[in-house]
Order: structure tokens, then sequence, then C-alpha cells
């Protein structure tokens, strides 16, 4: 695979490229808002449900049934201290029983709805909750995949900020989370606000990190400040979630990543959590079982939030895993995956939660065939089933090991199509328009140039950026490509661009004073 | 890309793999009847439901008035008495006009269900009707993709054989259309004889055929009762159904097809039609109005019919395509396609017609990530909504201009993701099981190797055919090969068995003296 520069591109021009011509007419674009699209973040979900009415019910009682008689082991004293004062109780083997009547008044009480700021006109703010889909990046990879080699090398910080560059000008993705772990910064409090600085350079878009530490919380809300021109700034408009995993399956809690949970709730920050049991492994092999073992979790979750700070923020983000029960190894990409996050975004409408889910994961290692249809089946699964956000829908490959660039790129096309189809068809006496079907039939035959269709052209239909729609003589006239191929020139293109920085240099050189920034490259874009 | 022999393929042995061990192994198979698999032909479909009812009635008002006040034109004079016959009247720009109250008897009176046969214990029958779904081959492509290549060769009789012998031993596959053309038969005798010839010695799954010449059908039926065993087997258990294109959009009949479609009629075959204007171009631009032209136009054909033959099998077979605008062309792969569809399938139910929609259409020229997406979106949004019969399903590509070996093994994994979507969640006290969560959380902390586990591992979980499950180390061990250089294995592994003949010995040496076979291949099955 030839990887050449951007002038030499085989690719056809995009109306919806980011080869505008510079700062100016990117700021331009900027000020004209969002770009009126056939597709937009935040359409309606839930025309496809996988669980019937009494299913639910079953799953909602088998799992306050478990957090009453089974609990939650592995109870921090801090998290003990503050469920006792709230109706719980410690069972006989130690653990944290969480009676029924407070896990109701939990749900009754809880946020339902948050905002994640977009830091420009030109994107969208996710306003997550009711039934309103967006699709996310998310990950926390360690590995990149790099096409020429066939193999996978460590991520970096310069992996991070490039991937969030990217996010900045695919259309079809509406937030950046973290894709990858940063591997050389071995200090917790460099690594944390590294990342909490390289998402922040690379992209406007709402966004989302993990913190490895609680102590590093304070000090990246300052940088955050600090990139939105003021203290106590973030607060008002916070333009990222903070993920985490409290819960270590089958229903225990993690100390480290409870103790950020308490403390983002303390400080009323957007918690983003992921409750990711794996069945047959970590959970029942039941499909059944799974949903209603994760659905106790992120129950148990939900109410140490809301014990701390009722109405705080939080993600119903459960997650049920699937093992290849051949190897009890994960399965990113089966059928059963894709399934069971349907479910879960179901589950979440059903307690009108704000939810998060996984999908677009893949067991290939590689974006072929097989990573094409594993992401588009969950992708859309997931969107159709509501979920408020799906998660780990661009750009990851091998069971959410790696990471790929290119991937990002047939991710950026393969959720425009799933968003297309999540949109649905509008049915009124103007679109059904039988003036139009008369004229024509009694008159030319033909729709073609016809008022009707012109007048829908961009409205009705999605023009994918990088996916063939030639005919077969013009594709071999082109080299014959494979989607891989031609996404590895629509990567090289948008990277060969100057690089640039999404802070203000002002407040950039003071986030360089106070904290040990490693990033070097960019430009100032503002 | 390597083509090696069969005993060089570095894929891991396939449980559900056909090499077992020659014919009398195969014979045993055939005997212990349908394999209990995790999925299965004519599951449960309709949880996704793309149109409100509101939308739904306001379509079929839409599809009525249609028909009503714009009618039909290029009505033949035979299908013209026919009408006149039956309430319907000419226009006065002599259009066959068809009253409200003619259709509402024509849908009240309509086929509910047909079957389509197999031929061995070890196949399904097709029961073709209320909410159950299965996934078929069709196309009818004039051109194979070759690999090696990178290009497309006219298809052949012997592709037509051979793509038969491939349907029957993929699993999730559940009938064989014919998927190509023979191209170098030219004259129609030979041509419709020797493709149902093919398709009988290929495979014992249910099968679809269409016929270029009505004159070919007495013929034809000859030739599947002496495949049978006697005449008239083939009335008492038609092991295909008979394909054809009545319309010719916007809103006129096709002279050739629509003569085919009364004598299959009159005959009470199975009419298994496909109808399918092109949103932009021979249909509008705005999704809602093609949804009720081909509704119009698929009521048109049910009227035919059902005037011919009361209650006759007919699929109500809309298949609404999509132009790219930006060229006029057909676009198979896109969201709207994948939409049109759901939503095609969704009306059939909405009268409970039988139905057939086409999905696992793709744009893309090879079996790439494009294609990957575009092909699993479509397939399972057409179970989802519950589409009876959801051809093109597999081997399709560059919007049905092309056929592929590859993509055909590829897309049975794709389909049996799909399937396994579509079955859903059985939830009960037993799959929810909490006496197994409380065992494993109070005692080993694991569910692997727990009963519960073991008990659902060939029941609950699907493991794919050739799709990489394994550690990217292990991956790399085995060559790194993408989903493609699998299929390529796995295609010569099928193909380079001894080509079977479905066909008793006595019935093909009397098939061969009545008829012009060319096919030259194979052993005898039976």
């Amino acid at each position: 695979m030839r990887m050449d520069k951007a002038s030499e591109s085989p690719l056809p021009k995009s109306k919806e490229s980011r080869r505008s011509g510079g700062r100016a007419a990117r700021r331009a674009k900027r000020q004209a808002g969002p770009i009126e699209r056939p597709v937009r973040a935040g359409m309606a979900g839930g025309q496809y449900k996988p669980l019937s009415d009494a299913d639910l019910q079953q799953i909602h009682r088998a799992a306050v049934e478990i957090l009453a008689t089974i609990g939650i082991g592995d109870v921090t004293p801090q998290a003990e201290e503050i469920a006792l004062m709230h109706g719980c109780s410690m069972s006989a083997h130690g653990r944290l029983l969480i009676p029924a009547s407070v896990i109701e008044d939990v749900i009754a009480g809880a946020c339902r709805e948050y905002v994640i700021h977009s830091r420009s006109a030109e994107h969208a703010d996710l306003q997550v909750g009711g039934n309103r889909v967006h699709y996310a990046t998310s990950g926390e990879a360690v590995s990149i995949y790099e096409v020429a080699s066939k193999s996978y090398r460590p991520s970096t910080l310069k992996d991070l900020y490039d991937l969030a560059r990217m996010v900045e000008v695919l259309p079809n993705i509406h937030q950046f989370g973290q894709m990858v772990v940063p591997t050389e910064l071995e200090i917790a409090f460099e690594h944390d606000l590294n990342v909490a600085y390289a998402i922040s350079a690379g992209t406007q878009k709402p966004a989302e990190m993990t913190f490895t530490d609680v102590k590093n919380i304070a000090p990246a809300i300052s940088l955050f400040d600090r990139v939105l021109g003021g203290d106590g700034r973030f607060k008002e408009k916070p333009y990222l979630s903070f993920g985490g995993c409290p819960i270590v399956s089958p229903l225990r809690f993690g100390a480290d990543n409870l103790d950020v949970l308490i403390e983002t709730s303390r400080l009323g920050l957007i918690n983003d959590i992921a409750i990711a049991p794996q069945a047959g492994a970590t959970a029942p092999a039941h499909l059944a079982g799974a949903l209603a073992q994760v659905t106790a979790e992120g129950l148990a979750c939900l109410a140490m939030v809301n014990f701390v700070r009722p109405g705080c923020p939080m993600s119903f983000a459960i997650w049920p895993f699937v093992s290849d029960l051949r190897t009890g190894s994960f399965s990113g990409g089966s059928g059963e995956e894709a399934l069971l996050m349907a479910a879960a975004a179901q589950i979440g409408r059903f307690y009108d939660l704000p939810t998060t889910v996984a999908a677009s994961m893949t067991d290939s290692k590689l974006p072929d065939a097989q990573a094409g249809y594993e992401k588009g089946i969950s992708s859309v699964m997931a969107g159709l089933a509501g979920a408020n956000r799906v998660l780990e829908s661009a750009g990851m490959l091998g069971s959410l090991m790696g990471c790929s660039f290119e991937a990002l790129v047939i991710d950026n096309d393969m959720l425009g199509m799933a968003q297309r189809a999540l949109r649905g068809i509008e049915v009124s006496d103007e679109t059904l328009n039988l003036e139009a079907i008369k004229d024509v039939v009694l008159g030319p035959g033909h729709f073609l140039g016809h008022p009707s269709t012109l007048d829908v052209m961009e409205s009705e239909y999605l023009y994918p950026d990088i996916a063939d729609r030639t005919a077969t003589g013009t594709w071999e006239k082109f080299g014959a490509l494979d989607m891989l191929e031609r996404a590895s020139y629509r990567v090289n293109e948008i990277l060969s661009e100057q690089p640039p920085i999404h802070i203000d240099k002002h407040a950039d050189a003071m986030i360089r004073d106070q904290f040990p920034i490693k990033l070097k490259v960019g430009e100032f874009a503002s």
C-alpha cells in the first residue's frame, strides 16, 4: 500500500471536505454555525425494541432482588459510611445490601439529562437523555494498528492528539472520547494532565477522558477553566465527561475508580462510567442473566452517585460484554454482543436515565469486511434501540485492544449510513407528493431533474466521504482501491494539514507554565 | 493473495464444516435431520418498526389513491381483459384504474403464506409468511469478481452450479436463488432449462429462478417432476419459486414478465416477483413518495395475480431502490436503501402478506470494509423489520452488478451475526437464574466452567466460521490474514471437494435425454 502525499490522492474531492482553504475559511465556517446535514447529533432512537415490556419488568425485578439479597462486595470504608446513611445495610458476608425501596427512590430522583458542551458553534452540544442518539469515540486502547506493517505499536500522546484532530473534521462522530492511552507517560499526574491538554488542543467537539488518580481532578479542572478563559467556567459549561469502571464484576466495587466516582459526584461533574461484566466469565452465560447482573451493578453505581449528590449527572452505562466460550476471551464483534448492547439501551430508556452503550466493536485486527459488518450491525442496532451515546463507535479494532486512524475514517462513513437509517422516513402529504407522481407519470416518465427531486437532493440523501459508488470502469481506472486503501489516503490528507491547537495562545502559555505539557506540535487555531 | 490447496489452509477447523468425510457421512447427517443451531430459518422479526401506525395508514391511502386515479400504463390486451372483468376500468390516458374497493377485496383474499420445500431433511422448508424471517441469495448478476486479478469476468452456467454447491453447505443461507446468469447460453430454452438443472444439481435447499420466456415454464416443471421422481410431484411440493419484474416504473407493466406472471398464476406456482423502482429516477426522491408508488405497484401485481387465481401464492415484493442523485446511478449500499427496505417489510406485515426485500447489497466492488458495513447494516435491519425472505443477502457486489464466491462465504458469517441479533433474548426465571449468580458470587467468583455456562455454550452462542477471534499474536502467527484472504481459502476448500449432483442417477439420465443439459461436472449424491 502506498502512502502518497495528499496532492496525489486518487479520492474524489469531498463536498464536506475540510480541505477548504486554511484558517480564515475555517473561521468563517465556524461562525456560520453547524452545517445543515441530512443526519445530525441527537436524532430519535427507540424504533427497535429487543425486549418486551414483560421482559423489562422481569429483568428489573431480578436486578432489584440481586441488590437486596446478594449485594455488592469490596465496599470501601468511605462508600460503606455513605451507603449506611442512606438506608443500606451490610450482609453476613460483608456485602452491601441495597433495599428495593432505596433503589426506587434513587431512580426517581436521578438525573434525567445532562449536557456535554461543544467549544465551537460548528459542533452540536450533546443533550444526553430522552431518546436522542449520539455517536462518540472512546476506548483507551494501548496500541495503534499500522497499515504498512500489518502490526500494532504502543499508542502515544501524539496519537491521542492526532485522533482528536481527525474527529474534529469527521462529521458523523459527535464526541471525542479518549481513544488511546499515552503509554509513554508513566507518572499519573503527567499522564492525566497531558490527556486533558491533548484532547482540548485537538478538538472543540464535546469530549471525554478518564482520570487514573482522583488527585488529578482538581488540577485538570483548572486546566479546563484556562481553556475556557476563566475560573469556574468549566463547571458552567463542561465540555468533557469523565470515565471509569467502578465495578469489578461480578458484583464488587473497584476501590480506585469508586474513589474517583465519589469525588466527581461531590464536584457535580458528569460521571461517564462503564460497567462491563463479561457474559460467561464475570457474568452469567445466559444473556438474560448477564443483563440482570449488569443492571444491578449499574443501579448500585447510580445509588452511590445519588447518595453523594442527589441528581448528579451519571450515564447509566451498563455494558454487558461477551466471552467466546471456546477460549474465555472477550468477543466484541458478536451478534450476542450487538443484541446485549441494544437491550442495555432499552433498559436505560425503561428507567428514563441517560445511557451509554458500546458498539462498533470488532474482533478483527484490521479494517476488513469482518470489521465492517461487525461494526455496522452493532452500531445501527445501538442507535435504533435509542442509546443516548454510542461509545467505542469509531476507530477501534481487535476487541478494543487497538485503534486505527484508517478505521476512524471508515467508521465515519459507516456511522453516516447508520445515522441515515436512524433518522427514518418523514411521511406527510408534502413528502408523499402525489401531484409530483402524477406530473411525472403523465409527463416525462422520469423523476431525475424534476423539481421535487432537486429540492431534496441535499436534505433527503447523505453522500459518503470515501465509500465507493463509482461505476466499475471508473473504479478500475482509479486503481481498484479497497476501502482501507482509500482511508489511508484520507488519513494522510487530514494529518498533513498544519496541526491546530484549539486553545487560545495566552491560555496555552498559562497552562504550559502551570503544568508539564509534553505536546510540542500545532498552530493556534483561534 | 495465494490460492493454495485446501490441505494448506491456515484456517482453524470448523465444527460446522462440511469436510466431514465423504458421501456416507453426508447421508448420515442428512438422515439425522436439521442440526440444532443457535440460529435457524424462520426466526421472528418485527422488533424494529421504522414507520408509525399513522405512517402506514397514510402510505396505504396514498397507494390506493394512485391506483384509483393515476393507474398503471402499458396494459397488455390479455391483462386488460382480465382486469376489466374484475371491476377495473381504463382511464382517458389509456391506463388501468383499480378502485379502492377492488384493492381491499384483493388484499383480503390474498395468499397469507406459502411454502418453498427443501429436498433434504438436512435443510428447513421455507414457511413464508407471518413474522418469520429467512435469508436467501438472488440477483441474476452477469459477472463474477476474481480476487486474483481484482476484476470482473462474465458469469457462466458452471458458476451458477458452483454457487449452488456453496450455498448447500453455508448454514446461515436458507435458500438458493439464482445468483448469476449463464451468459454463454443465448438461446432462451437452453438458458432456462440449464438454469433449472444447475440449481437442482447443486443444492437441495429451497431455490428460486427466473424464466426468460413463458414457453419454458412447462418443460421446466417437467424437469422438476423428474428430479422429484414423478409427474405432478413438483406441484405437490414445489422446491422453487419463480422471479420476474412485471412492473416498469413508474407505474407501467412490462409485457414479457407480465405474461410470465399470468401464466405462473394460472398454474398456481409461487410468484416471486420483484418491483424495484429507483427513488429519484423512476420513483420520487422523497423516501415517503417512493414507498407510496412502490406500494401501488405491488398492489397492482397482487390484483393481477388474484384476478387470475384467487389466493395464488405471491411475494409482496416491493423493493424501493435508491439513486445517488449526483450521478443518477443505483446505489444499493446506502442508509436510505437499508431504511426503505425495512419500511417495505413493515408495509408487507401491515397487509399480512408474505414479503421479500433486498438487503446486503453494496456499492463496493470487492469484499472490503465498505461491503462489510453496507451489507451488515441493511441485512440486520431487514430481518429485525420482519421481512419474510431477505433476498440478495449473500455474495452480491457492485450494486448487484457482480457476484463473488468469497463474498458468499463472508456473508454467511455476517448473516449468522445478524440472525443471532434477530433471535433476541429469552427472559425467564430459568434464563435469569439468580441461584447461579448467588452461587458464583459467594463461591468461585467466576462463571467460566460453572454448569450454567457449559449448559448454554452451544445453544446461546453462535461461533463464526471464518471470522477471526484469535489473539493478536495468533493472528500474526497465522499470516495476519484479512477476511477476504480467509474467505479465499474457504472457497477453495469447498470447491475442491468432489462436485455432487443432487439428482437421482436414473432421473438425471432421463432429464439429459429430454433436455439439452450442458453441465458436465459432478458425482451423484443420492
